[in-house]
């Protein structure tokens, strides 16, 4: 694994890159993402470029041995081209345009903003690409940032009244589709119908569906756009975007076909105080971050581009963007290194090099302080450096458990949560994290991937399921789970013909024949478990596995397959995934609050995420016998062992 | 009582509507509600009607002996006719106007909008108006359902000042009575006013109660327009409205005074979850709903259309509409329906007859599911035409306890609380609740109506009091309690002259000298019970009949008139009201948790909302003696018993 | 001190002017406010005076021996000027113009609405300037109150423009100040600058930042304008201007550059329901006012205009604007008057003289009540007369603790809080209430003070230090307390070069090398004390005078001068403050729960917030032999004591 920094030469006297070049070096990194902000300093004014300075800048960490990253300006229109062409503004959902003064200021669906994109990364391709130091591109940055995804535009509604007549094929159609006779919102023609905002009341989930799958295929054919002109440009080197944390709102698998790397913005402080978790969990965490939350992104990221994936931004110290930023605990930066190095990283790369003195992110920590000299988070990025060198090359990721999700799930809840509380991310990254404490190794996949070969299959919740992903299904041979709501609905956002799980009768004789949202605080309890949020109601000649106290089924099993009939808590999802375990011949574990394991190649992990220190001896027999390679039984906070297994 | 249901042949293929109708009849529902959707499955294209299918789908109800309620499809004009008109969309108190996509997207006040609405309810009328299926007829639907009473669009404006002109012949008039020589706010004409909204702090008082009047106005004119074709056309059918459960926004009392049934849709399970009620009651009453919800709104528009009423809308199931939807207990439906009968309903119609697969409200259910199988509704729904049936005819409801209310209070309060927990509905159904926990029968009556006859007297708020209401009270001869901030307001929103309670003064002699509004958390205790949200001071030669702890009165009798100068909880309710209802000579009882009766004609009705099991012998004497007509002594959750007075 | 009132003769029949002003003169008041908003009542039409009332207003008033403070009305535009100038209408920050209806709903950058100021601004002071009667003018009324202080209208923009083209000279200037080079946002113009609104995520902080400090500039220069024509017009008269509570959003001590005196508007119990406080707090103290709360203002104000303040508007009873309105315990009229005489104010007026009976502000107290009987604000104003005849002239305010205190700072930290739970006016409030809770005599002084002669000098925080600061700051003799994020940013809002406290290293020889901002519920304790929201990490050769368990030091002294890195509670505040008082050889008090004192001159007060009894005796030793001149030992709640020193 390499190590690398985000770098903006521009933001520093030019006296001084050659040093920083050189430092790095000595810190252990070998690659430095540069220019994704950079289009105001490349074209100063519409036509004139200025490539003097990043030559020079190339040249200087090329020379220091460095392997440059160059990213498309394109997430930063500068303002002479928003005054020449305002109608580029993305438009919010209260129809206000979304002004210049930060960045994503743009609508992904303005053709003379896709013109100027073309324009701009042609233009820096064919200067850079086959530079011999530039070994990747990164298109744009962090595509849907500050909830860029949407947008209300003109632009927006021309080009989604072409996406649903291509769709469609005749607004008749459209019409029957969407159950447009509901409410007399039939339309006479594509050319009526506008983006669903600003209505009365709820819009039809259908129409706000089909938004999201146009505005989500917006992105993907806009970074399409600049992969081709990069692919022509720069034969051979890697194409990679920098996706997020927690952000489902464009299909980061359909986008990642294009790309060769799939790369994520590593921020943990930053989005356990942002995300749903309760405040026992922030204050816990406050330093450390959620211990599943780098772990699940690095799982997921790795199933979007056959396997290959960076940490394109890791964060080195507090952060400026949360309601609060605390630093992390000494050791966390190397632990979240390595705890990268785990799940199969190729690159972790810090965010940023040095601290700006200056503009937004004056507050967010580099690994060097605004005044040059090393913050705390450069001493462990050279320590991780040290243990990357001393592990060597390390095995491939085992294929374990596969944990099914998707992106349209996502709109579809949140379109129609019929709970408030029903949080289809929430519901994956509580699976994922019952599966984790228990030791197992995760991938987390696509409908459309291949699960031959794992040995266990979670799928959280999938509402609209393909009679062919129901075939796929019948034809493993290893356990399976499927989460409520599934098989719920059609492709067009309407219940199930045979009700749910629809689709999936195949595998699981059993009809919902109606469904419940319980409010925070109502429980139903079952044996050492309890359900909250979601109860289903089940008909079915199965006998349920695991049942409420008053009877109503829970967990109806057939065979290798199990239907979950509401949202369980963790006590009940470690019974079942022990249980699924088990049958599957899979080891599991019981390491104490806060610690993580994880194996990869012979190699196991632990991460101790707790404030207080820990033993591998509480979770694992035989210690003494253990060769560790890093480490050893006790682990502090921010501490890691790691051992052959 | 007759039953029925809510049904949409629109939605589904015409081969099932033989069997449908065939279903409700076989099921108990005599009547059935159609129509008031379908614009534009009747009207596809401007000027285009297609009735064929209307004809038949009236024909087949007609001859499974169904008795049809047409409604007028005017809460759902189609895109055609938005993109025709565009200036019809009402525009919310933001300035923006609200989108084609939902329902109800239009402008009360938009005289195009009328005309075209007058075109369809005359071309419908004609059609359908002698038609010997077609018994009733509802204007519209839930007038105000979205926040849709007030809109801020430029026909509103038009309107607005035309009439206040028509009010305040002048408009030195007009700056008197708002009093706008304070801020400089005087007007040279009434074209120089504007709408209430976006103002840079309050608007005045006066004005914004002079646009709800204004508002609601609108509303009634808008009915009255549709219910004149009506009266012409369809002689001899019932015209009604389905109005909603707590809901002020327009004057319910002067639209009821167009029509000749006032109806209302009733789901006790998503009002509790959107009310004001507190986490506790949410919890306990999740599957039961307020156990006061309906009744309250029972007697409510009983009061409202000489006392002729019907449940439009009763929910069967789960909705899909609340934050949170769980799924009624068994048995609730059933209660539902004959706590509907034991106030006297004419009929009780359930939404819908099957759950529709697609569009907005697909999570509602029906009588029967998606599918077309029976839900637990229907079964439910058997179950209470059989009790209907063994019941037979009942006598009138009886003329017990008066609880005035209007609808004015609420904007006048909404528009200057003075203290942000007071909320006029809340009151109300704090002294109804009070009231019917004591076994007490209860009519919701306008200031306007006749108290003569009633036993007992009760006025939660009237902030605006007429010389000739004030005349009226001091007539009787029954106890009268009248609450906080009575006679506080003139008509124009100004304090009355001589203090609180104004024209009250006449039956009470003091003065409310100030008043305080308190936060949540901080009492006023007194022996036995405290005050909360609202303490009135008074200076008065009357003794205190109760006071708090520190001396200062809460409750002033003047003879069979008390005033109440707080907001109470439940205990000082409960004081007040068994004192009244003991000098009235009414009987009270003592209820356990959760359980209600009601008396009408000579059969008294007890009704358990609690989630255990209750008797009736925990509250009526010898109950061994007793004829019980449903039931017997235990109620079960959700159970109901019978029996002759 | 002087009593008064505010009084408004255009609310009131013209045959009860006499009355009242003779009424105001019994009841021991010498002045009263008038006019300032009645600007239609004297020009009801573009160019058409009437003076006639006004005229005769003063002359009964003037008749009674009442003197007059003037207000001009500008506050209150007419709706003919609005509807002939509709650009003169302030726009929020949602780019929506702030409508007519209400007040303030003019933007001061509007150069047609500055003349129309100019204009009835001259007609007045030309007609009453010379008066005898008048002895003084207010400009305006509440500047920015609403909200009203940042508009982003075409107006603004134009004149931001300007103001950044007359500050930068040059746009490569402002660029490199800005930092634009960070995410492309360099400008080729001054022209291409909008106002920092509706921007995609944050804004540049130095964007916004000059925005601010631009706004604040408009409302000196829109004052500016009326005091130039008023001195003009009105020789010798004081112009004042009444400010608000914890109010920062324009540089109070540039605009009381161009004032006689300092007034400000005191609203105890409405500040402490609507500001930061806790439900404790605020139901302790919820008919009293936060015991800090009006002191604190008047050591604010009386540092504005060279020691000479006022309190234009005094709360005489419940008022109708914050969430909930109690009315204040009987006694605190007084208090609140006799506490502003402890501070050294000239005068307090009452707002208002007689309640409204109509319009926005009917629900607020006056000391009559609207039918014209005394409430008992009147009582109290009466025995404060009496007190203040009885305590004849007091001396001056001591010269004991300075406060530093600045307005650019609350700008800054809300431009950037970094945590969201970091409020600059509350920081500075708790360093108040820490110092004054000890007994201590408080001065709240600008930077640009001369802080030569204080005993002891605190700093809460100063982001911006001037190299002229810091050397005043250097040549103090006395005990200095320095708090967190002081010299952390540059005037441009960078991050200092030497990281923070930049050039106040000069004294403190230490490098801030890293922020934490902590969520509510994380605490870092010391020994007797923890530290919440904010803990700086410090690199120094000092030693830590107080420090965490953990180590990390939380006050580090070198000799006179102490840096805080922290953000304190008010345990480690009193350990702080008590050890600086005793170096400093002031005495400290430790007065009860809810008890504080004040000295001026010879005299000592002490005042009693608490809503039970204390005893001065529980916090000075020999009370026998105390010459008390007000009062005694016991306090009742509500209760003053003031004796000889």
């Amino acid at each position: 694994m390499k190590l690398g920094c985000c770098y903006y030469p521009e933001h520093w006297p030019r006296e001084r890159w050659t040093e920083d070049a050189r430092h790095m070096g000595e810190m252990g990194l070998s690659c430095v993402r540069i220019c994704e902000f950079a289009w105001s300093q490349i074209e100063p004014e519409l036509g004139r470029y200025d490539w003097e300075w990043l030559d020079t800048a190339v040249a200087t960490l090329a020379d220091a041995g460095l392997q440059i990253i160059m990213g498309t300006p394109t997430a930063t229109p500068p303002k002479w081209l928003v005054d020449a062409m305002p109608g580029m503004l993305a438009v919010d959902a209260e129809g206000r345009p979304r002004r210049f003064g930060s960045r994503r200021h743009y609508c992904f669906s303005h053709p003379g903003y896709r013109a100027e994109c073309a324009r701009i990364v042609t233009a820096m391709a064919e200067r850079y690409g086959e530079n011999p130091a530039v070994i990747a591109w990164q298109t744009d940055n962090e595509y849907g940032c500050h909830d860029t995804v949407l947008s209300y535009s003109d632009a927006a509604a021309a080009r989604f009244r072409e996406w649903l007549a291509g769709k469609y094929h005749g607004i008749d159609a459209l019409n029957a589709a969407w159950g447009n006779v509901f409410w007399s919102m039939e339309y006479a023609s594509f050319d009526a119908i506008d983006p669903p905002n600003l209505t009365v009341t709820e819009p039809n989930p259908s129409h706000v569906l089909d938004y999201r799958r146009f505005a989500s295929d917006e992105v993907v054919s806009f970074n399409a756009l600049q992969v081709d002109i990069l692919r022509a440009y720069a034969p051979g080197r890697d194409i990679v975007h920098n996706f997020m944390g927690f952000f489902t709102d464009f299909d980061h698998h359909a986008l990642s076909r294009d790309l060769d790397v799939a790369a994520w913005d590593s921020y943990p402080l930053g989005f356990l105080e942002q995300a749903w978790f309760g405040d026992e969990e922030k204050r816990a965490y406050m330093r450390q971050g959620h211990p599943d939350f780098a772990a699940f992104h690095h799982d997921l990221y790795r199933g979007c581009a056959n396997g290959r994936w960076w940490v394109m931004e890791q964060q080195p110290g507090p952060v400026n963007w949360a309601r609060y930023n605390p630093a992390p605990l000494p050791g966390m930066v190397r632990l979240w290194t390595l705890e990268a190095m785990a799940h199969g990283a190729e690159l972790v790369s810090y965010f940023r090099w040095r601290q700006a003195p200056f503009a937004q992110e004056q507050m967010h920590a580099g690994l060097l302080r605004p005044d040059g000299s090393e913050d705390t988070g450069a001493e462990e990025a050279r320590a991780a450096a040290a243990d990357i060198a001393a592990l060597g090359e390390i095995g491939a990721p085992p294929r374990a458990v596969a944990l099914v999700i998707s992106y349209e799930p996502a709109w579809l809840f949140q379109t129609q949560p019929q709970g408030c509380n029903w949080r289809y991310i929430e519901l994956v990254f509580e699976m994922y994290g019952a599966l984790r404490r228990l030791g197992l190794d995760i991938d987390i996949v696509s409908p459309e991937y291949d699960l031959a070969g794992y040995k266990m299959v979670v799928i959280p919740s999938l509402p609209v399921v393909s009679k062919g992903f129901a075939a796929r299904l019948a034809a493993l041979s290893c356990p399976v789970l499927i989460g409520p709501r599934s098989g719920s609905k059609t492709a067009d956002f309407a219940i199930s013909d045979t009700l749910p799980p629809g689709p999936l009768q195949s595998i699981l004789p059993l009809r919902v024949t109606r469904v419940e949202s319980l409010r925070d605080g109502a429980v139903e309890k079952g044996r050492g478990f309890a359900v909250t949020r979601w109860l289903e109601h089940v008909e079915s000649c199965l006998d349920a596995e695991i049942a409420l106290e008053n009877g109503r089924p829970v967990l109806l099993a057939n065979d290798r397959y199990r239907y979950l009939a509401a949202w369980p808590d963790r006590d009940l999802l470690g019974d079942i995934f022990r249980g699924m375990a088990d049958e599957a011949g899979l080891a599991t574990y019981d390491p104490p609050h806060g610690v993580r394991m994880r194996t990869i190649g012979t190699l196991r992990f632990a991460f101790n995420y707790a404030d207080r220190p820990r033993r591998v001896s509480e979770f694992v027999d035989d210690v003494d016998e253990l060769a560790f390679r890093i480490g050893g039984d006790r682990l502090d906070p921010g501490g890691v062992a790691v051992w052959e297994v």
